[in-house]
């Protein structure tokens, strides 16, 4: 995980975003009270969630501690307001970061897509070597996939939560809807067409999306260690791993980690996509998020941050792609196209649909 | 599941939307075959799909038909290329039959959400009574997850997939690009910027818009379920479902089975996330989807459809509702509106919200 | 999946099971009715299923008809004792044949550990070569997992279930314990120390053993398919597939039959591992479990049986197996034993692991 | 989560255990090297988390701090050998806790059954009213189901793993099988036939058992939350939960928690589930295990302690119980029951199971 990343999703993170969320309410309102009574200095997160965890959520002891510093913080809101309005500025941080690691991914796809337009290889179904096609068609594709995964991600979000004990913001009074704009805009979050305290389709819409982009940079990452092989050596992967027995052994650790991580994100989103929650707050399913959301958000950006780099480090062994090619392959080929020659006389509409995924990834 | 559904997801369903995407790859080419060539007569889907079945797929013992009919199919095509247009094609028709129930989903709770604007009931955290809301309210939030879900949905689909071997559309020579616009252009389906075989980020994202939908039916189930119980007894389902114990006992299986349809839903929809297909084929993944794709559509529109009937045939308890309302309910509520009698008094912005979803809901 | 799982899983399974259940109740009640009764004839599973589809259970239909042959049956049983006792009856007839194909793989298995105990290979640690070891070895830890996860399905299944409508066995009067006991018995079934119509831990378990046994099935399976590769090409499976593109090309469907249903049958037991029903009989969890478990009764067959069809055709190339050896990975076992010269000479205690295997398969 | 848990699965705890494999590997060879060379004192687990991170696993930046120490450590072991050890460790330590946690919940169980036998109270099939039963019966079914997970999950566990860098234990020598022996019999752990580098079937069984105990916990529960709702109020949860907008109101945070839990399980244990690893050490599987069984133990123990102290502290309100039973549930039971004329008429064999579930517990 990106240490950026580490740093919008630990403890003093929500903290943070508990504490903007509670600041935007007091302004939302009007109330007389000043920055300082937001400020996480005095307030240690590690306690707060230690309490929380006994109480349910660290909303309650937080606001404990807040109502200290002044009498008018709070109004109007329950925890849940406070939780999933962090949540929603947490993702939203996290996110950032995300797609960053995916714009490396895709700039590094871009770069070989174009690149290697010219080096041949072989396609390959069920791990057989089919026809031959070429390593920036291959890239190309990988381009396209981590393109839209990515341009998904970046418009999905959570919207602002105010809602109150049961969802009418009936401790708002008469300007409810205007403190509910006014909140939202202030945090420059989306606002609710109605509270969604237990509508959680944003979380599992955003978990989705977390789920296929991490899954899909964990196809990539598949493709890579199989071409890195020891008897397909087609690429070389940036050795950052060490053997503890084999000294001069290196090992692709990047792809290796961006599919480890993606199991998590799968498996943590997995609790995401069941939105099935009690009446106005539910039993246990709504307490499941944040740990859910936190790990597929770090696991996410550890799945895309570990593959970034091992495209950027990846050196491609033309050659061998070349020389790999078996005769098979070539005469499956001169079947279709019985004047081919060369696996380059061979490769159809490679280049144009090339074209294709630089155009559709320069937008 | 609705028998419509039903037989858009048969075996003979499957039949003839790959007998669609061949007919539509013979007229891309303009291939001199009538459509005669593409009629399911004479075509045994079951026969087909055992054959398939020691194949790894179903389209070679269908082509191999196809070519006793003609030379001129299957050109240029791979097996994948059939099969994922015809889900393409299958998931365009059942996506249209669950929209359908999803509508009346829709339009079940929006006629709630306005007729029991008035309809004082708790609002239940935990399970436990908070404070007032009103039926009118809970049914608009209902209404504003099936319309964003269902929204989400109708965006959703496969694109046609041509690409041949190996996905460079190298036996297609010079006009494989106008082919493969003029393919998806006949099936009216959405043109992939390069062949998506192994990029199956289009399945996952169907697959988790289903999951979500259905799931959220899941959670629209869950509080009828428990507004439901002998004990609250707030609306009487409508009991289809009978006991061979207690005759005269009437079952509310429909909120039952959209919660079982819910669950495979989930269940299959885990297969489609995992996009970690190998290269230019996969050795498991890809074969894994066709009956993933089928218990998705299938189970999300069963979970639609029961629910649907369940909130078409609903009984609302305005009286019970009010009722059950506790002292403490009503006491908590004075203790933020103190001038509050009645938890009319301490509805808040209820009406408001409803008039949000509502019109939300008419777009 | 095996023509004969197929069936024991079918629609009229289900209902002889059903039929055995009721017998089995009405003798261990001494009622005075004959087997007749009983009988499958006459009786329509497909219309006692769609019945049951808006009854929420088959069981009611199924009754109503009975009741027309005999008034003494029935008694004292609630839908659900009928069918968890159907599910166990289910159970043991597909368990047995996903059995013997388990018994098929380790046998196989077995061979290969026996016979290729001087064959030579590199052992891959992240897809790289390591260190040399056997395919004697290699096929003696699976046969390890295989015999493992056998013993451990065997020991699994489902108990009868007589609970009545509520669990207390009250219609059943004063010997209500010893009609149980011979309900039990009648069937040849575990008598369960209370009934377990909401305490689902045998469903839920038995899904694990099947997930269990199918994913190390896939695993084998995954290891195939990267020795079949066209680059290492150490192995060569049994090619039933074939190509609709290239006729020529033969694909390893067995394998990647194996691996599909392996998915499946995880994702049916996500939906039987989540044992959280609700009191004495669940709104949608027990009616999720009959697919769930059909789904990963007959997937878990369909796994096996492909998986051993492919290692009873392998054809094992030794010689390739010994080429493939890269410089570098002698290189690295002579670093540990610096006498060795060849890599026959670094294969440490390969043999005296395989006889340890093949005695843990022979119990 | 138990604080003892998070003592036995911090990465202070990892470390230790790390240390305790490779000092049984030492001993198992008599290599000539104190105690002080396994000490944690001078090791920064932190440190060599992060440097693991990128080596691709800690054991490797361990092993080059204790090669400073001792010339003697790691001989014939690979990283995976010392990392799967510790794992079986430190799964020993916190499954200890855990079954310590289930037998509370077992005896809190045990003493409803036994203390609350004569309490009626509805039976309730798809949450409505069935007929009669007792809150006895009902924890005696919780009971049976509590100790059989219990049961299952005591005699799962890791054994030890040593196989060096193929599995074929080539580094040790002639005396490998003897050092394998020893190694195990020095930790206490379970000797495997074979090495389980890619044979991951203990754990994939140890996070089933850990998804059903919880599961089942969070059975138990969902029905305290349901008898606990506002309008049954038949059981008060002790409620350490508070909430930050009505102070007075006191949440049920036990069961809730233990519900989330038993998510967090379901999630770590799909992962687990998935044994498909590559060849002789997979490319991203084996490093999700780590997180996926720290989770696993760490919810599971979460899980069983939420629930021990919800039970403990558990209020029952035997008169609520009775009144609740409605008209219809005692006609229903007098059809049954002619002669009945009170609930305590139709029980049935309620108290001969409580009988039966107490023999079973007491073993």
């Amino acid at each position: 995980m990106p240490d950026e990343l580490r740093a919008v999703l630990d403890d003093d993170a929500w903290l943070r975003a508990m504490l903007s969320a509670e600041r935007a309410l007091a302004r939302a309102q009007d109330q007389p009270i000043g920055d300082e009574v937001f400020a996480a200095d005095g307030l240690v997160a590690d306690e707060l969630l230690s309490e929380g965890r006994s109480a349910g959520n660290p909303v309650e002891p937080l606001v404990r501690r807040l109502r200290e510093r002044s009498e008018h913080v709070h109004h109007g809101a329950t925890s849940q307001d406070i939780l999933d309005t962090a949540a929603a500025l947490v993702t939203r941080d996290a996110t950032a970061i995300i797609l960053a690691e995916l714009d490396g991914v895709a700039t590094a796809c871009a770069k070989l897509a174009d690149e290697q337009r010219a080096t041949v290889m072989a396609a390959r179904t069920l791990l057989h070597q089919a026809v031959p096609t070429t390593f920036g068609l291959k890239a190309a594709s990988w381009l396209v996939g981590v393109v839209h995964a990515r341009g998904r991600l970046a418009k999905s979000g959570l919207p602002a939560q105010l809602g109150g004990a049961g969802g009418t913001l009936a401790a708002l009074g008469d300007k409810a809807l205007e403190v509910l704009h006014a909140y939202a805009e202030e945090l420059d979050l989306p606002e609710p067409v109605v509270p969604w305290h237990t509508r959680r389709l944003p979380l599992a819409e955003l978990g989705a999306e977390l789920a296929v982009a991490s899954s899909f940079c964990g196809k990539i990452a598949l493709d890579l260690l199989l071409l890195a092989q020891t008897e397909v050596a087609e690429v070389r992967l940036p050795a950052n791993g060490r053997s503890s027995t084999m000294p001069h052994k290196r090992n692709p650790v990047g792809p290796v980690l961006t599919r480890a991580c993606a199991k998590h994100v799968r498996a943590a989103v997995s609790v995401l996509l069941d939105v099935e929650q009690e009446h106005e707050r539910a039993t246990g399913a709504w307490h499941a998020e944040w740990k859910a959301l936190s790990d597929a958000l770090a696991y996410a950006g550890g799945a895309a941050s570990a593959l970034r780099g091992s495209l950027e480090g990846l050196e491609v062994d033309a050659e061998r792609m070349r020389a790999n090619l078996g005769a098979d392959t070539l005469s499956e080929a001169q079947r279709f196209a019985p004047e081919a020659r060369e696996p380059e006389d061979y490769l159809g509409s490679a280049d144009a649909l090339i074209d294709r995924a630089l155009a559709f990834y320069r937008g």
